[in-house]
């Protein structure tokens, strides 16, 4: 099988990443782990979020946040918005995309935001629609596209109908997650491909969390297929506090160790981006969730 | 690519996991050990070594371990054996595989035994006879197969030429050891079918180390190279004590958990497996070093 040649990490750390933290972490360290991230040669940041302070108080500081990166070219800054509100605030803040929220599970989305799959869809369409009426492009996540812990194994075909749903309200980028990190890469292929026959494979990305360990074998499962987006966080920031070892969103440190291994391009500098995890590191008072970082440091 | 059906792990933590411990964990627990990995269903594991106490002090009480464990029907207890002395010593402690060492690189031959490659070998020779003469099967492991920490990369054309004579010697299983962690997988899967060309690989073990978070990956594209026996460690044991979250062997849980998902048969039980890492973590003193035991504890 062919991997492709570049891939397009999307830097999640400063919002997936941190928005669990308890300890209130400073604008300017959010605006300076930001800016870190950009001199390191990341892309495409997940920088703020505008779901209520009310749910996500670490998020709180999101307009300042975004207001105050100092942009580099080429870098798209985006956050995460759930309604027309936060949209209007991301674009005050001067966001260059958003991302919007779905599950694939049922009761997944039923407990986290208290309606079915298709609810969740007709809540954000007006989103949607309003961003392209500013030029700003809409990415989507599309949580628990393997597995939900309420529901067990979530079915290729649910992913796949779903996705094209997504595809044809206008999202140009579609991130598959593994929230609960249950994958396993002929399970994450068997999603992918069943996804690919209705959207571009260039869209899709792949968003995988490291619960069980599976994350990086499930990226090269994805690279396999043709995936070219791969998500991650910093130092692998959005672990469970529960449990010291085990971590949430696969480190970024992690997935460039192997796609530099690979030979694919990413345009990331590695001695950069340890500078970032170290950064945030030192500001949240922890080692990295990074074995590279560790290994490095 | 068609994965294999079924898969041997053999577990090699009560040997390479525990050996570079400074605490001394006593021969009963190591037993106990043994006997919990042996109740999970393993059938490969690695119980002892009898290099000099002088060098590894932990393995010391390697003859009462051996000799003290309660044995299951068809489960191989082996031991790592420098020279005749120690094969000596593990027959008389009741071995029933051994497995002697070599490497890839000279400049680590050099470093680790003072001697070069072809050397190394030659002083093994003797205790391959002798063990082929008690009916003891020899397996061996061929280290620093992709990477070499004073040499770096090393080429599938060296492994392919060493691997050659380990088998024609009358090694009947070759580990393939990525010492330093610095594999990705499509330098392992380089590495593994410049191998087969030359040994079966049905007689070929995937013997990776975690250092860069790449081991789970790199056992996937083994997988896929078709080679169906994985060594790793209960707990990741053999961690670098250096850094907290760098580690040296896969872990076995976390191995585990990959295989049951891609359905490939092991005949493990994850739970009783998971007693094993508990029981020895805390012997230890410390959380395991596996995603899938810190997530499913």
């Amino acid at each position: 099988m062919i991997l492709p040649k570049s891939v397009k990490i999307v830097e999640v750390g400063p919002r997936d990443g941190l928005q669990n933290e308890s300890e209130a972490v400073s604008a300017q360290a959010k605006i300076h782990m930001v800016e870190l991230l950009a001199d390191a040669g990341l892309t495409a940041i997940e920088a703020a979020s505008f779901v209520s302070p009310k749910w996500v108080p670490q998020m709180a500081t999101s307009p300042e946040v975004l207001a105050g990166i100092k942009r580099s070219p080429g870098v798209t800054y985006s956050a995460l918005v759930p309604n027309i509100k936060g949209l209007e605030a991301a674009i005050e803040a001067g966001v260059d995309e958003i991302a919007v929220f779905s599950a694939a599970s049922e009761k997944f989305t039923q407990k986290n935001i208290n309606c079915s799959v298709a609810e969740s869809i007709e809540r954000f369409l007006p989103v949607v629609e309003l961003a392209k009426k500013h030029g700003i492009k809409v990415r989507t996540y599309l949580s628990t596209a393997v597995g939900c812990p309420y529901q067990g194994d979530i079915s290729p075909a649910t992913v796949k109908a779903l996705a094209k749903t997504l595809w044809d309200i206008g999202c140009y980028e579609i991130s598959l997650g593994d929230t609960v990190g249950v994958g396993t890469p002929r399970k994450i292929q068997a999603m992918i491909e069943a996804v690919k026959e209705v959207v571009p494979v260039s869209a899709l990305a792949a968003h995988f969390h490291d619960t069980y360990g599976q994350a990086l074998a499930n990226i090269y499962a994805a690279l396999e297929c043709g995936v070219s987006i791969v998500d991650s966080s910093v130092a692998g920031l959005g672990g469970c506090p529960y449990a010291k070892g085990a971590s949430g969103n696969v480190a970024t440190e992690d997935v460039l160790y192997m796609l530099n291994g690979l030979g694919i391009e990413t345009g990331v500098d590695m001695d950069k981006l340890l500078l970032a995890s170290k950064f945030i590191s030192q500001e949240l008072g922890r080692i990295p969730a990074s074995k590279v970082a560790c290994a490095l440091s």
